[in-house]
């Protein structure tokens, strides 16, 4: 099955689009993941803890929200023992039925993106495929040939992309939006382009592009030129984008976008009155989830 | 002292700009480092086997070449097992008084980007501070807020920087070489920017830029409007492009810029006359050496 067909089964099943990212930032994550916050641990025990805090992540998600989003960097940041996290935690997610994104925006040349797609998408060599992904984020600064290896992945192990196409950081108009036309709008369409290839039963393409909430008009643009290309969409709650801002994101379907939240949910005890971290990551999720559905209800 | 004098005193002493790619391209691994050609071997034995390669590797080198690039993919390939890998070949190739630019193209917002500059130029929680890189790669879609912690990283460990501009792939004009004034352009005017708070004693920046020796037209132009921005030619040998289009990428001291060759070096052995990879590769690399030493030459 499609990738945004498998996708769009767990949006339905969960019943809303939430996209939870697992970013481990080290100085927020609860103080019951002691070795984070140790000075004296070791990096191997680091790592583990940090993969203990998202394990239970997964589990407190895995009955609410169809998708999550592990994001490589912090992981990346123990090395070795780092990445033996990131395989635990993908694993945990996939066994739970969550589909999986791995923020890892790679790009490289052909050869070299081969190996990126194959150690994300599947195909590594000896290795276990219940720590692929189903889908990652891609950098499209070079070009086709470097997107190539990854669509090929895709189709061989029925799995999804995400490019880069307006980002939601304070600089993404630097050069996203200059060029005539600008370069978002470029890339937008050589996305489209290359999704067209890898249409599932719903309409909706495996290939996907992240555009940032926090341009909400661009944003509508982007869904009106794009039929068929389905949104990532971040920059929803601690980047400043509200349940409106990303409803144009969305299809006529209701379909064909998902929201990330990655500090909102993950971190909401820090926040919220819920006296433990676990309440509280529950009740932000189950928050989202609602506002998101009067936004999508009201935009139809 | 700042990591582009540093290099440069490498560049010195070894009489070349040669950087040596280590790209452990499965396929092409001579065939005593059998783990990798055997289907049966574990994860874990194939990405040691890699490990051993390199190592090897860059003992060869260490007396001939001022720096190396590890790709980071070969090894992300073998997940956890390819990262301790690829943090042992750090480790040798520092150890062995290399110059090491870790090749990861990484590219994300701001606190993310933090993540990765820590993890790859220094600064991880608990990590050994010996498999740190002295330079990385970066893709610059995103602006200048994601490069801004790369930019201070540098700073803080005397590390370097290359970003991408005009890449040697086929497709690298699709987005970098259209817009008014081009993308690449506008990309290059930042890196020039970015660096002129990283200059070192010599005169060049820290940070430095990729410019595919493929498009040597546009080297020359580049090196005359970044005067102080060091290159990352990549594209020799292999991808096409010969000693005399890279001088072009030298400035007036015949320095700034280092040339990549991977495949040419390190699978010289499938293309050469010597018996053994071990010669074939040394005498590949002193080649190129005489090539771009007669080229450099012959411009000044």
């Amino acid at each position: 099955m499609h990738y945004a067909d498998r996708l769009h089964a767990a949006v339905r099943t969960k019943g809303n689009p939430c996209l939870v990212g697992l970013d481990p930032h080290p100085a927020s994550i609860p103080a019951e993941f002691a070795a984070v916050h140790d000075a004296g641990a070791s990096r191997a025990e680091k790592a583990r803890a940090i993969g203990d805090f998202l394990c239970q992540v997964v589990e407190l998600v895995a009955d609410r929200a169809p998708a999550v989003k592990p994001q490589s960097a912090f992981f990346e940041l123990y090395g070795a023992d780092g990445v033996a996290a990131w395989e635990r935690v993908v694993g945990a997610a996939r066994a739970a039925g969550l589909v999986v994104i791995g923020d890892v925006k790679r790009g490289d040349i052909g050869s070299t993106a081969a190996a990126y797609a194959a150690a994300f998408l599947g195909g590594e060599p000896g290795a276990d495929a219940a720590t692929r992904c189903d889908a990652v984020t891609i950098n499209p600064y070079l070009g086709t040939d470097s997107v190539r290896p990854f669509l090929d992945a895709c189709e061989v192990n029925e799995a999804g992309l995400y490019v880069l196409v307006r980002t939601s950081n304070p600089s993404s108009a630097e050069f996203q939006a200059t060029g005539e036309p600008p370069l978002a709008r470029r890339v937008a369409a050589a996305v489209e382009a290359w999704g067209a290839e890898l249409v599932g039963e719903g309409g909706w393409s495996d290939v996907g592009a992240v555009v940032g909430a926090t341009h909400p008009e661009e944003l509508a643009e982007l869904r009106r030129l794009l039929p068929r290309t389905p949104f990532l969409l971040p920059g929803f709650g601690a980047q400043g984008a509200g349940a409106a801002d990303v409803a144009a994101g969305f299809g006529e379907d209701g379909l064909g976008a998902i929201v990330n939240s990655s500090r909102g949910i993950l971190y909401a005890y820090e926040r919220r009155s819920e006296t433990n971290w676990r309440d509280a990551t529950r009740a932000a999720l189950d928050e989202m989830a609602e506002q998101l559905a009067h936004a999508i209800a009201a935009r139809h």
